[in-house]
């Protein structure tokens, strides 16, 4: 009676945060101009294993299937593919598309700590634009929604993939490929384990490791690599993206790093991943302006960021202080009255305030017993000498103290105790 | 390049509208203290064909496939099965568990008009009370949400599955299950048809039929069937409920309708089926006391609705009154001054207001032409002589009309602007 494995539910508790930061999201997202987009949980096969994107072994890491008129199929790996399908097939949409999308994909991962084979991820992408300004937007859009869930402590790792393919063309001009793929395990193995595996297969992995390592300032950095590498259109992107980044007044947050390849065969420009936390990474994204053209043949530039929702949550829960969002609710207390207990619940939910009153005919003391331990702070108690009166007491679980209230005040004094 | 046989992308202006729709009814749902709950898209097969689902015919209606580890799993066709594994998972959870969940299922029909494989469903269902005041709050909670989609004209038929059993007991004990097949036909094939085939199985087809469509006001045909097969606990909840009903306010919307049987096994009582716009069945629901112990063992009585989203969608597009709801947004256009329009944008975000600038490079005319055709009406315009008065133009697109405002004035008059 579990869920399937390397999957979870997300019972009410995990739920409301999750819509909580599905939620800060989108109205970043809004704000910055995105809009919307929904496509279905699957795609046609044809799509998902298209080049440019997890590469041909696509079927190992996904959920393929067949429908019953033996359509191949696959749930979608990420929210990427499918905007390059929208785009594809709608070429004459009006451009820059600028789309927003906050829904689940599906990888067959080993299971592990903070990786599920469910997850969801919240993507922004532009579609149409070539300039950097596009990528910088993205970037904006990213750290404001960082700073919005109330993260202090991140940094943005920013890179251009020409940049990396310049430098790494020096050293392994041959194998490139490798290069770039060993390159990009420095996180996880070291410089030591990176140039190791870079010499045994006969580049001079001491030298490259060193120059794709360059750490300092931005500027140092950038200073450094013209004098060392020359002028170089990955380079002039990085200044060019920094400049937006300091009238977007995110500069503070970019930190160059030579070595950031990300995984995905399709970013040809700007690349960069958000670390936030303990130095977890949460998001991340680049400009891939050759996947749409893959597969509808249209030039298309396109460039955007993807977070990873469960790990902000993971993250989130993993802060002391975690929200606790419990939208504010009460409870309708009564001893046999419970048709004035009805009208009385109806009332306070016309005013908008979510509110329970007891549908298991429990009695007077149990009902409390719930509101308590369902962390409902306040209880509407209807009693018949009160309602004689045209009133209920008004009590407070914390502090124990009830107080006559009116009925024709109930809901303002209500709203007010809860927007306090 | 389309999406895969049966299902469809929800493009900007429709995926606002579906957001639209479940941020109301999410919003009522929560009022009335559901809480959210979100369990994976696919579940193993083994829940899916538990008795009391949609059968042993399961396999053909879904999406089934086996993962890498050979685990027969399939796309959940329902969000109710689900919840009754998690409530059947977690016995000792409190109760009344009250959960909503507005989320995609999917199912392999014959693709037609309104009838996708993928398909939006919103529910709320409480478990673990066997009153029927909660039968009545989900009933509440329904008519409350289809006003606040701005439906005038709808109404809810109710039935008791006890109360059809009875009639069908009468008339075709020995075939009672096909007998309610027949009946749950009647909207399709109508009275004639349901008569023809009750008969071709030995049914006295035209009494049973005539029992099961009684007509006329609730308070009648209560009398009549009272009348007719005397007292019944079919009929007696049903007088409980609108009992209740009338306490919330809702009895209007009731109509008692003793042939309504509703497809799924599952339901032990009350049921009932909502119908907006012209007649078309938009939600449905009704009490399954027994589907969670057919998989746990324990006695979990529950309740609950389901909304069909994409029905209401199409059954509100097709209304003239349609409601355009696309976020107001502004752009900033400028010649030149990209790092002015930067600061300007930023600032506009920063008071909460959706706001695009150009990242496309485009001149002056093509960025107005763009706001025009992308629906935006103000626009403000970034030039040389307004700035050096810290001025900016805002232009209404509408009208044609600008007018010169203070940069220190221009969120707040943006903002009364737009709430107008």
């Amino acid at each position: 009676m579990q869920p399937p494995k390397g999957t979870r539910d997300f019972l009410p508790e995990k739920a409301e945060k999750l819509q909580k930061i599905v939620s800060i999201l989108r109205s970043v997202f809004e704000k910055y101009g995105f809009k919307p987009l929904y496509t279905p949980a699957f795609e046609n096969f044809e799509l998902l294993s298209a080049k440019g994107g997890l590469g041909e072994a696509v079927k190992d890491e996904i959920y393929y299937f067949r429908d019953k008129g033996n359509r191949e199929l696959g749930l979608r790996f990420d929210l990427t593919m499918p905007l390059a399908r929208v785009a594809a097939s709608n070429p004459n949409m009006q451009k820059p598309f600028k789309r927003y999308c906050i829904d689940r994909v599906w990888r067959y991962d080993n299971p592990q700590a903070m990786r599920y084979r469910e997850f969801w991820q919240g993507d922004i992408d532009i579609i149409g634009s070539k300039s950097l300004l596009a990528d910088a937007e993205c970037l904006a859009a990213a750290v404001e929604c960082i700073e919005a869930l109330g993260f202090k402590d991140f940094y943005i790792r920013l890179n251009n993939r020409k940049l990396l393919q310049a430098i790494i063309d020096i050293y392994a001009k041959e194998k490139s490929k490798d290069a770039m793929r060993i390159i990009d395990k420095l996180d996880k193995i070291g410089r030591e384990g990176v140039a190791k595996e870079l010499s045994s297969i006969g580049i001079d992995g001491e030298r490259l490791v060193s120059a794709v390592t360059v750490s300092g300032e931005n500027k140092a950095i950038l200073e450094r690599l013209k004098g060392r590498f020359g002028e170089n259109e990955g380079l002039k992107e990085i200044e060019k993206l920094l400049s937006y980044a300091k009238t977007f007044g995110i500069e503070k947050r970019l930190k160059i790093d030579v070595s950031l390849a990300r995984g995905l065969e399709y970013y040809t420009g700007i690349v960069f991943e958000v670390f936030a936390g303990a130095k977890v990474s949460c998001g991340a994204g680049g400009r891939y302006d050759n996947l749409i053209k893959n597969i509808s043949g249209i030039d298309t530039p396109a460039t955007g960021i993807s977070f990873g929702i469960d790990r902000l949550l993971e993250i989130l829960e993993s802060k002391k202080s975690a929200q606790k969002n419990s939208y504010e609710r009460v409870f309708v207390a009564d001893i046999d009255l419970k048709k004035d207990s009805i009208k009385i619940a109806s009332d306070i939910r016309k005013a908008g305030i979510p509110c329970e009153l007891d549908i298991m005919g429990r009695k007077f003391g149990k009902q409390l017993e719930y509101a308590s331990s369902a962390g409902i702070r306040y209880v509407v108690i209807v009693g018949k000498e009160e309602l004689k009166k045209k009133s209920v007491k008004l009590k407070d679980m914390k502090s124990g103290k009830e107080k006559l209230v009116k009925l024709s005040a109930l809901q303002k004094i209500i709203k007010n105790i809860l927007l306090k």
